[in-house]
């Protein structure tokens, strides 16, 4: 069925225009026409794949919380040893010389939106809450976490964590050194495990 | 001079009409034209005091940062322990039982829009990030901190994390339990400090 393929595909590509007009002007931006013309298609043929604009946006977040959890599966499978691939999922939510990653920045837009939060967000969907439970698990697996922690309350305080930093570090003018950042995230899971990571390699 | 004292009055009730504005409507909804609605004073009234959107906005954003780092000088003034004052400011700063502090709310709004934020946002003046550093210089003053801890990587960590709490919990869909959040910050205090805050009657 080549043309079910087709027509996934063309959402898609609908949903990174989207993406790319909220980097630019914001949620406020991301109207049905910015959209259309940001994906070079008609606004007729948009209409087609979503009839309203809460569509759009609604797979629009979906599928950007669903690359986001790609991506971090991604590090997961990786051939590195496991701490490693737990410090590359951490840095994966924080800046990099880049600055702050689209698809990170993007899901801060949509949750800083009152409207659209309040109505779509449920955090056991979002991205960057899959990647830190993830990591509060494999540190359990690994019998790295510390005994004495409750996993549920430092699976809560690393999300918290890592979103305040994406946020703080999204400040164009309020220069956050990208190495100062990643030694805070080693600070943080040295308080929570009873093994260093911070001797770790890079 | 009470004529001078009747103008700083004036500003300071078009910065709050310009909060409520935001908090019903973001930064978008906060027109010159909707803010002098909301403070019940004619748009030239207005632009006597601010000539330009952007100053009103400047101005609004300098009195919120003034009004909270008041706030929580107030709360270090209290006649309380030490400790439970370092609590109180912490708390002070996540949502209770009524939701969060507009104050907070609307601090987050102006760091979260990109224009504003880039053009005029300085952490050393947010009242935030002075609440925190207030409140690690004062776990230093008291010998609470740990000696075996950098003392601006914890202004930096307590920081990201109380915005990031602050952040999560403003999704109202998504409900975190006040007493949750409250533990949370104990056991991010108990790990940087050498006594334990838990204990501390709250």
């Amino acid at each position: 069925m080549p043309k079910t393929i087709d027509h996934e595909e063309k959402k898609r590509q609908i949903a990174e225009a989207a993406w790319r007009v909220m980097l630019q002007q914001g949620l406020e931006g991301a109207t049905v026409r910015n959209i259309s013309k940001e994906a070079e298609i008609s606004l007729g043929a948009l209409r087609y794949y979503f009839p309203t604009q809460m569509d759009l946006l609604e797979y629009a977040y979906s599928s950007l919380q669903e690359k986001i959890t790609e991506a971090v599966s991604g590090i997961f499978q990786l051939e590195m040893s496991p701490k490693e691939k737990i410090l590359k999922v951490l840095f994966f939510l924080l800046p990099d010389d880049e600055g702050i990653r689209p698809e990170i920045e993007v899901s801060l837009i949509f949750k800083n939106h009152p409207e659209f939060r309040n109505k779509n967000f449920k955090r056991k969907e979002e991205g960057v809450y899959t990647a830190v439970k993830n990591v509060v698990s494999n540190l359990m697996l690994l019998n790295l976490l510390r005994r004495d922690v409750d996993s549920a309350i430092e699976t809560d305080r690393l999300y918290a964590l890592m979103d305040g930093l994406a946020m703080n570090a999204r400040v164009q003018n309020d220069k956050w050194d990208i190495e100062q950042l990643r030694k805070l995230v080693l600070v943080h899971l040295d308080s929570i495990c009873h093994e260093k990571f911070s001797e770790t390699d890079i």
